[in-house]
């Protein structure tokens, strides 16, 4: 294992990390918060520092494998949850270190799960700094170290691979630099109008920067204790389309703007996708009826909720808690499915889902008829038999994982409803469950213990779980 | 599809039947049950008379391959639960008839569920059925027909394979006739010596037949309210030694009897049925330390729940939806579990979980060292990669079919914890969840749809997946 390229991207990122707290300290001087200006300098001074004290120079050996970039990737993120809690911490206004970082996590993996009890007393440069969070781990730090910094002589291929969502990872041009410049540019002008369509419907500026952010890295964190609720059915709806924008596949963007619109309606994710959305949405309408005034009301609200949960966001217009069972097995169903591979959503993945049953309709044709062949296809072209391999594999540890730490979080005694919601939703960064953890509630009672399970979930669904997976695996450790 | 020898098969499954009620005729005369002796009657006439009506001669094109197989084998056992349910309804103590299905599947399936309120208000003849069927189930009703009907010209193996549980099935001897004969002996010797030691502690014969029946066919029907609770330790302990024993692959026993010990000791699936086991009681025991008198009797119950849970019988001497949250997720993660393959319990499979496992350690492995090579090995053996995908692709069915039934009872509009566990325990043929469907209530109280989706789930469940999804596959229909 190369050390020392690992600690050199380690301190890169630290850097990334203090760069992004300086627009915290603009808020603060903006907004004439004068003791949070002190706490700004001193996060930055920290990271800085640490940048520093982890790696000085460049490394001269820059040879780079699988193996580093899953443990330069899964400690990157374990790093940024930590230094990145720092501001809470030490302004007091999130006392408990293990409380910051659960939060601090929860933004950067775009989870959207929250400790707070009232999200409304927070100053608001530390109300920007969570939702800078979602938007920075959204696309991905390490994407974004790839677009910027010049890390020749490896081969950066396994980074990006290493923290891209999705079976697998397509390069839009053969360049993994021009890629990673492609997407950021993307994701950076849907935010920008995202932006100015809310201002056109009269929300704040500072709402609307920081509600784009949460939409964009589909986090979900929100700045009032209602969440989305008290806002005007313009920003809503805006708010509703953007979050569904942002959980489709980016490289179909790409394509799109290529003058290729025809892979989009070819994507049988996308069908997919489609239809799930819009069959939760009908399903649930019909079945919430009598919780609303009008049917239009029941749709906007169904539309809401099915897109924030598909998406992985987490924003709420109303507490679904409250609505019936059957519609509350849907939004379940949505948190573990989840968004697109390649969208800044988390999740299973709705191509993983594709895959699945495929591969169920042909074991079931093969069954029947021992000697048919039988071709398993995604959009038109063959689907290779490692992809069908790894999606297996993902969907026994994603099992696994789901078991082991529900049994950790249930040392806690709360009700199953809780315990199991809230693994489902930090695992696929979702953010809200249900019942103590649903949308009027937070993971404020939760001991320290499962705050910290539930953090390791938080990464483990953003980075796919093998990144996390293989750092604490002893094989890293052999020759 | 060859439609004629379908119907030969079913046709003898229902003579099959007809004798099986013979026994709780006889049973009625006995116990002086006079109203009985009429319902029985009736039931018998009836089964003899649809076999007759299906198929009065042998069929001359014998052909059968896999197709047949899964049909006969899904269509067979749907007319068990059909027939078997008419002595219930006929007599009046399962006034519904979609209830009286439910529980004769219930027991065919060996799952235990119930939709009785008061068991004790049953008749001793329409008790000793319910256990009967358990009996019946456990070993499998077309294993029976081919170990005693001479089918000969087709090849039996396919009816064999569909209805065996595991991932993969074992040929003892070279002849499938013979295989199924000396799995039949094990199973009567086992259940005889069962009854003998049970009889041995002061248990009345009534109940050392109709528990040990409970118990071999890992089904769990008790004969009173109380389950288990109210017998004796001895008792207990019995039960508890032979619910373990019948929760192993039966052919472990053929190899143990050949003067093999040593295929026992080095089968990983039996080391990890050993280990869960082991580390689930003494988890239990010490997290319900201050639910019992002494440490000897939290070790008693929590051994009796452990191996009930995982061999999939759903006996109860204590009604653990009490016990802490912790405890209670262990069950359910056993009532997924299940036991090892080729025994008469059902749920995933310890071997495929196993399987699983070891793929996930593949996959790091490999990950992290691309070059490498890394064989999948259980037993000491090479896994197959057609086994390792069957799980994959089994994996996948359970919890989409999981998914889906949740779904559909969720419109009952019970509590998560309720509809999560019901379909968990019916489509592991466990018997008993939590909350309303725990060891302390039943499922009379869901709608007549959600009965016959725990129906199809316990079906789906005993034959593991495919030949129900074949059955109501479009594919079959097609040339």
């Amino acid at each position: 294992m190369n050390y020392k390229i690992i600690k050199h991207i380690l301190s890169k990122v630290l850097v990334i990390e203090a760069f992004s707290m300086i627009f915290s300290l603009l808020c603060a001087f903006i907004y004439k918060e004068t003791k949070l200006i002190p706490i700004w300098l001193i996060s930055i001074f920290i990271c800085f520092a640490a940048s520093f004290l982890i790696s000085r120079k460049s490394p001269e050996n820059k040879s780079f494998y699988a193996k580093e970039g899953f443990v330069a990737v899964a400690l990157s993120w374990i790093f940024l949850g930590i230094f990145g809690a720092i501001p809470f911490f030490i302004s007091g206004y999130i006392p408990s270190f293990i409380d910051a970082v659960f939060e601090t996590s929860s933004g950067f993996t775009t989870t959207g799960a929250s400790i707070l009890t009232n999200v409304e007393a927070l100053p608001k440069s530390l109300l920007f700094w969570r939702s800078f969070t979602h938007w920075i781990g959204g696309m991905g730090v390490l994407v974004f170290l790839v677009a910027i910094l010049p890390l020749s002589g490896g081969d950066n291929f396994f980074l990006i691979k290493a923290e891209s969502p999705g079976p697998s990872v397509s390069k839009l041009v053969p360049r993994v630099k021009h890629t990673a410049k492609i997407l950021y540019k993307i994701y950076i002008a849907l935010t920008f109008v995202q932006i100015a369509l809310l201002l056109l419907g009269g929300m704040k500026i500072f709402d609307a920067i920081t509600l784009s952010m949460g939409t964009a890295g589909t986090g979900g964190f929100g700045i009032k204790n209602t969440s989305i609720a008290d806002y005007n059915t313009y920003s809503q709806i805006v708010i509703t389309v953007f979050m569904f924008i942002f959980g489709v596949d980016f490289s179909l963007y790409h394509l799109l703007l290529m003058g290729k619109p025809g892979y989009l309606l070819k994507s049988d994710e996308f069908k997919a996708y489609f239809i799930i959305f819009f069959s939760s949405i009908i399903l649930i309408a019909l079945n919430c009826m009598q919780f609303f005034s009008s049917f239009w009301e029941t749709l906007k609200h169904s539309a809401f909720q099915v897109v924030s949960i598909i998406t992985t966001t987490g924003y709420a217009t109303t507490n679904y808690d409250k609505w019936p069972e059957f519609s509350k097995t849907i939004i379940l169903f949505l948190t573990f499915v989840g968004a697109c591979a390649g969208s800044t959503g988390g999740g299973f993945k709705v191509s993983r889902l594709v895959i699945l049953l495929k591969s169920i309709a042909k074991e079931i044709r093969v069954s029947v008829h021992p000697k048919s062949t039988v071709k398993l296809k995604m959009n038109g072209r063959l689907v290779e038999h490692e992809t069908v391999r790894s999606v297996n594999v993902f969907m026994a540890s994603y099992i696994i994982i789901f078991a082991v730490s529900l049994l950790l979080v249930s040392i806690d005694g709360k009700d199953f409803t809780t315990s199991f919601t809230s693994v489902l939703t930090t695992l696929g960064n979702v953010g809200p469950g249900l019942a103590a953890v649903g949308p009027a509630g937070n993971f404020s009672s939760y001991s320290a213990f499962s705050k910290i399970v539930l953090t390791l979930d938080m990464l483990i669904g953003r980075l796919e779980i093998f990144p996390i997976l293989i750092l604490f695996s002893s094989y890293t450790r052999r020759k």
